[in-house]
């Protein structure tokens, strides 16, 4: 294996050396971003290869599992009757038991353990938020159209398909494949007249029906509305939960009696108004999320009980590794950040705290992994960037985010708002005042007024309200350009070096006041449970249409199930019994007692993940005490046990505290009722 | 007091006889509605009356209460640094973990114990969905808007208020006042032009400028968006969950293995674009539903498990004490089905399970009532239907619909899509042929021909598809107006008697189809938090700055405060201790080890309604072994236990396992620490 993939890792590591050298020299923007497309090209091909060189076993047969997981409505299509609205999907009572589970442990994971604030904000988000946000203005992707039926197609999605059909034609010169290669690698680079004139060159058509093309347009993927009456409050459903920890800063430190660090939460649903919808719960418009805001005292990123995680040993796929063509690495995550590759302790904590959290609800430890996004990749505030990835029949895909974002977005926010998002720094000397070091903008102006005459009020007044992270910032893009550019009640000024320099002094103060650094983690959760079915789909030893997803306990959807042998009226009383203690003990559980064989009953169950089995049989109703057998899915082996024990027994192996391993040491195994065999 | 109301009963009675009457003689619509109007007007007049006779001591001091919610963030305006949006609001982490813990016990009082499907369905909804609901053409109010400054206004509110002006001043004849109260009273009944006419006959102008108003519109009440790229999908934001359901019977009717009755739920958020939204948390634009809906035989509307609410005694407001000036009376509700003041007992067991939910999560027992609607205010296709009202500053306010919508929601969706959603009955025979009644719609092929030419096929396939249900409601208003009309792709046909008729036969059948009926409890989340709010804030004896909320343990935001005595470092090591231990336990629960004294401290947590609190003090430190003292909320007593001890007594505190009183039972009275003077 190694051999096929060594040429591969060679090609990522060269080019991965021009990159660093281009960037050494100071190559310009263009080159650069071409450069690092051909290393984003050469790591896919990588990575593709690696995949598909590993053991068939490894993989899920994802039709079956489909199949199941409609059958069974875990979930499916919404608005079906109506015909169906693609990217938009139901869960049923398996998959919405799933998930409040997957739910319920984050929250128990994360809020408790951590004594995270957790808060819950309105979906509707008015516009001048998203604005200062960026996804007003940047969250969007190229379109084109049929410009006879109107269906609409994203841009690079249908031109990269459009070439790789082109270079498939045997009639294709090697020259032009190698042209239209480098289109493909550099797809991500193109502004939208590029693209217009790539749409063009190649004569892309409409696939369904052969009729040209509208221009690409840019299509913001928030779904839009208005809020109340009027007309002239233009409002959007959220793309994302984190605006409401950003905007509720002030509220939640002030409850955290103006402490730093805290973390503050938030689950609910998010929206995306996705061009073309697929891959099912991959890419979906409407979604459930669960993120994390850390705010932490930027000179302070240590966190103190990072120990507790420092042994994990972890996949990790560092930058570093990406550019020089290596696999992802097993590392123990306190090296990892000793060793610098995690950027901090706080990051590593959260990294940490992931994995657990992700291997609890069922994943395969095997097939997790932490991404670190490459310099390029990120955003240019944040820090350090890992994405937790796991490994499925689509490939890697992202389940989670988390990110070091600086000072960024309190910083924005406080600046549109012109309210102060900062926290007091408590003084470790008991003096009254103290010497800080501050950082401002020094305008000029003479020459800003001259420039922009009635309305350099508003630039100087923007100028005066800024924070030490964001001027920092702008400084090294006044040095780099020459000149910044500023937004500010819709307007955009241009200041060049002499309107505007950066001063820094010292001050006496108080207090010090600080802008809090953020961390945040971002879990997608239908990715999440996605990830789940693959990694827990499996087909009995023998009887491959037999199947069953081994759920662990604690998310199983029910936890036990609830079945007479047979429907014998005699059976009726103890399955009341069973049922009625299973609800006061908060387990949930499903009976059935229809009429079909034990063994077929069973089946039935393990195809939804029913943790375990109860089994009403002539001994429970003919013998004092009454017993009853208890069957465990993924075994399928089986105790007997007294009909009041049952029940505790069962919770205590749903929330963890008690193992099958132990069931069996302390009850008589029981073989009978059930044969494994296909009836 | 009861003679004071006497007169304003016997208003009530009178004209509740008047209308009676008028409904036996058959009088025309126009003269019903109106003696209805003045019904409902006497009713208000009677209620309002009867609260403000009350003591002052039953009613909260709603200012110093909404201070408290604001300044501890429980919740708070959304999007404040931006200006905020009337109408949204923010949980803060009180209200939240609040807000978590109703639905948690919402999930295990109904889902769990009545083995109801919770499903989860996307909030986009497509525009046929919500035609076919009804919520497209008559989910609106009537609003004008200030002519210059564009500002809006409910029309009948606007309308009222300034009839109300006009009616006090002293000029105002007597002739003159008795007719506008004519008009308030009458006010829903008015259709747009009769109340443009109102408008301009009084002289309404904006109340902020004087300006004109422009003449009322019907107002959408549903946000508007567009799914896709295209354009071409009008959506809207589901306002309510309830059609998830419905759309998807067909799915959950297979996963109970065909068989009724079985219920469905979901929990989700829901929206309303309201014209001007106030009062709080009682009216706002973005709210938490749980609906459930219970599909049932509607020749078997009788619930098995009825027996085990039968002995509660509930304040019922019947639709006769309503019309006749009595007030609500305590019954039992096995008396109320027996007598059928309820309909039946499957809507009655939902009556006293809402009951008991509404009691469990902390509202007071006498300050809940059910009050069953007027024939007047009932859907046309409702068979009868309860509201669960609760006592509030604001009035009795309605916080749980509990309908019997008979087959109305699954026989309109079913028509729009040619869907069948119906089950099919187990035949209580052994045989496999069964006589059934047929009911039918027989077409005049050639009348309906000759009237809608070329469209008279989709009215034909129309007519085919329809259920008895529906069929029978059709029936009815053929025979009573001659004609009646129906929708189908988007036309209208009018139908009259020599078009269609009914056929009535019996057929032979393998198995029975049957449309179910539907008893649908519908709760507004937010408006239950708010009833407990003002259900449980008290203020201390002696001090009435010390206010408190009186939560239950089982929906309290924290179970538990954990309060160092001092920040002597001697303390911490039980501080982390007891919180490890607590977050094992699953018991929620805050540490403050700030310097504040312990009384203090204690004021604090009482303030957010934590539920019981542990201090770690000098003998926990010193002694062998260690033990803390854990103090109750409402009593403020406190008992001496082992630190070891602790978390699991608080674990049954708060699960409800165990109660306060055991707990003294079992531990020694500690008094000491705390002194409930104010500091």
């Amino acid at each position: 294996m190694e051999e096929v993939l060594a040429p591969l890792r060679e090609a990522v590591r060269v080019q991965g050396d021009v990159v660093r050298q281009m960037k050494e020299q100071g190559a310009a923007d263009q080159d650069l971003s071409k450069a690092v497309a051909e290393l984003k090209a050469r790591k896919k091909i990588l990575e593709a290869k690696e995949l598909a060189l590993q053991s068939k076993n490894d993989t899920v047969d994802r039709v079956k599992m489909e199949d199941t997981l409609k059958r069974r409505f875990f979930y499916d299509q919404a608005f079906a009757i109506y015909g169906g609205v693609s990217g938009l999907y139901d869960f049923g009572p398996v998959g919405c038991a799933l998930k409040n589970n997957i739910l319920q442990v984050w929250r128990q994971h994360f809020i408790h353990e951590e004594q995270i604030l957790e808060i819950d904000c309105t979906m509707l988000t008015p516009e001048p938020v998203l604005k200062t946000s960026g996804h007003v203005d940047k969250f969007a992707d190229y379109m084109v159209k049929d410009a006879q039926t109107g269906e609409c197609f994203r841009a690079d999605h249908l031109l990269k398909a459009h070439l790789k059909k082109l270079m498939s034609d045997e009639k294709c010169s090697a020259e032009k494949a190698a042209e239209m290669d480098d289109v493909i690698t550099q797809m991500d680079n193109y502004a939208q007249q590029e693209l217009a004139n790539l749409f063009v060159k190649y004569s892309v058509k409409s696939p369904p029906t052969g009729n040209d093309l509208t221009p690409p347009v840019s299509f913001n993927l928030m779904f839009q509305t208005s809020i109340g009456p009027a007309g002239n409050m233009p409002g959007y459903l959220r793309p994302e939960t984190a605006q409401g920890m950003f905007l509720n800063f002030k509220r939640l430190l002030e409850f955290n009696q103006g402490k730093l660090p805290f973390g503050a939460a938030q689950i609910g649903n998010s929206f995306r108004n996705e061009i073309s919808p697929r891959s099912g719960l991959i890419r979906v418009r409407e979604f459930t999320m669960a993120e994390i805001e850390h705010f932490v005292d930027p000179n302070e990123k240590v966190h103190p009980k990072f120990s507790n995680v420092a042994d994990l040993e972890i996949l990790l796929y560092s930058s570093k590794a990406q550019t020089s063509g290596q696999s992802a690495q097993i590392v123990r995550l306190g090296d990892a950040v000793e060793q610098g590759v995690i950027n901090n302790s706080v990051l590593g904590y959260f990294i940490g705290r992931i994995y657990l959290y992700l291997t609890k609800v069922g994943l395969s430890k095997d097939k997790v992994r932490f991404r670190q996004h490459m310099e390029n990749e990120m955003a240019h505030y944040a820090c350090d960037c890992w994405d937790a990835e796991s490994k499925t029949s689509y490939g890697w895909i992202e389940i989670v985010g988390c990110a070091d974002r600086a000072c960024y977005d309190l910083s924005c926010h406080s600046r549109a708002t012109k309210v102060p998002l900062v926290a007091e720094k408590p003084l470790k000397e008991p003096i009254s005042f103290y010497f800080v070091n501050v950082v401002q903008f020094e305008p000029n102006k003479g020459a800003i007024g001259q420039a922009y005459k009635k309305d350099a009020k508003l630039a100087l007044e923007f100028l005066a309200n800024c924070d030490e992270c964001y001027i920092t910032d702008q400084e090294k893009l006044l040095n780099e350009n020459g000149e910044v550019s500023i937004q500010t009640d819709g307007k955009t000024f241009k200041l060049t070096k002499d309107m505007v320099t950066v001063k820094r002094f010292q001050k006496t103060l108080h207090v010090e006041e600080i802008v809090p650094n953020v961390i945040e983690p971002s879990f997608g959760i239908g990715r999440i449970m996605y990830s789940i079915f693959e990694h827990s789909f499996h087909a009995r030893q023998g009887d491959e249409q037999r199947t069953y997803f081994s759920f662990p306990a604690t998310v199983a959807p029910y936890k036990c199930s609830i079945l007479p042998l047979s429907p014998n009226q005699e059976f009726t009383p103890f399955v009341r019994q069973l049922s009625e203690a299973m609800t006061k003990n908060g387990v949930s559980h499903k009976v059935d007692d229809s009429s079909g064989s034990i063994g077929r009953r069973y089946a039935r169950m393990d195809e939804i993940g029913v943790a375990f089995g109860i089994t009403v049989d002539f001994d429970t109703a003919k013998k004092t005490p009454p017993t009853a057998t208890l069957r465990d899915r993924d075994s399928m082996r089986q105790i007997r046990a007294q009909v009041d024990e049952l029940p505790t027994v069962v919770r205590d192996l749903a929330n963890g505290t008690l193992t099958w391993a132990e069931v069996e040491e302390k009850y008589p195994i029981f073989e009978g009722q059930e044969n494994t065999k296909k009836e």
